[in-house]
């Protein structure tokens, strides 16, 4: 069981780009992954977890993740032979 | 700690829809529900469950649930005494 969980924080008014990105991680990782859970928090949080292991927290980075960066920081932990298409060059 | 599952078939396409009530769900309960979970599942599937117990399938009722109605059922759940405003007349 493959979950990714988005911490954000309610006072913030950060609800609707949580939900944005889950349901990009849903429709990308239609196959890898089984759970997307969105978590209100307060205080300016913005973190994200892979099965409960934190792979983003927007206060250690001082921004938000970019949608690509964050698929690719998921792929690395559920599905990490995926390819992301033309914006994974990187790689 | 009140959560809200909702499991949808992801072959059947509804993860938009599940997404859509989810949203409206962590908004209505802004200060009452803590977590909301979008669960992907197979075979028709359309069930909410409040702390993991079921309030809500689609197999059983034969139809998808008004979001009134949804919002009446986390209520009577989560937040008894909470009212639900003028959509809310049959209470």
């Amino acid at each position: 069981m493959q979950k990714v969980t988005i911490e954000y924080c309610k006072l913030c008014r950060w609800m609707m780009r949580a939900a944005w990105m889950g349901q990009e991680l849903l429709t990308t990782f239609n196959e890898e992954l089984d759970e997307l859970s969105l978590k209100k928090g307060t205080g300016g949080v913005f973190d994200i977890y892979v099965n409960n292991q934190l792979i983003f927290s927007r206060k250690k980075a001082g921004r938000f993740p970019e949608i690509t960066e964050l698929k690719q920081l998921v792929r690395d932990q559920i599905a990490p032979d995926k390819s992301l298409g033309h914006s994974d060059k990187n790689r």
